[in-house]
């Protein structure tokens, strides 16, 4: 399984980048992975919230070809941590594209990424904060991966 | 407000600490909180679950008196970020009793503790890992203060 991260600017909370570093290294145990932090759009305001989406959009679309994409929203599908594990064996099942998942920044994705997608996927009802977003994510990636080997993973 | 945040043993991931410190912190600013970390249960295999339920709940119960008490439970109830504000405003709106979150340790919480309680909340339907269940509760807590104060709050 190939396995692609996708998220506007790099990390910037010291804890939160501790802990993206250590769920990739447990990720890499189990499947490929390639974490690609495009470039934020930096300089603008919130109002400017459209500007801001377009630019972030831009930059995640150059990296995204040939995948099978998945958009966090909020607003998307809830699945449970086993549901999650069988939906990604289906999805790796059925073609040898890598999955893509991506994450917005502060102001989200922009509806066209997000029309894009193959799945959109929500973590939570509750809006988590962008960058807590893609620890929560790679925790339930690595959980998924650790079902569908069906190992024993510390709740 | 008075918050309470209750969950047996200390959390050990230090990039998980870091970011519980930073959100209680913030929650600090907006409103008064107590953590407690209770005894969690050492030196027991996972095949003595009930076992470690049982004592990681007498240890929380001992520090729950008349508190409004919500477990944390991922079959719980689910809410977005505005309805956990409009709910945590109408609690503390119909009584001066604390509010006490209380979540669980690796195996989560005993059925009597999720008894006891008045509200049991999901903060998602997938499993988080119970450390990172409590910088997402952190988090969340500090996002409904900023909502009821009217703050803007980065995304």
């Amino acid at each position: 399984m190939r396995l692609r991260f996708l998220w506007p600017g790099p990390t910037k909370n010291a804890d939160v980048r501790g802990l993206q570093d250590q769920y990739l290294r447990k990720i890499g145990r189990l499947a490929t992975w390639e974490l690609v932090e495009t470039k934020g759009a930096r300089g603008l305001s919130e109002s400017s919230a459209a500007k801001i989406l377009d630019i972030e959009a831009q930059g995640l679309e150059k990296h995204l070809a040939n995948d099978y994409i998945i958009c966090l929203f909020d607003k998307g599908k809830e699945m449970n941590s086993e549901e999650l594990a069988v939906f990604l064996d289906t999805v790796t099942g059925e073609s040898a594209r890598p999955i893509a998942f991506v994450v917005g920044g502060f102001l989200g994705l922009a509806d066209r990424l997000l029309r894009k997608a193959q799945t959109r996927l929500s973590l939570s009802r509750m809006t988590l904060s962008h960058e807590l977003c893609r620890v929560v994510l790679l925790e339930q990636v690595y959980r998924s991966l650790s079902i569908m080997k069906g190992r024993r993973y510390a709740k």
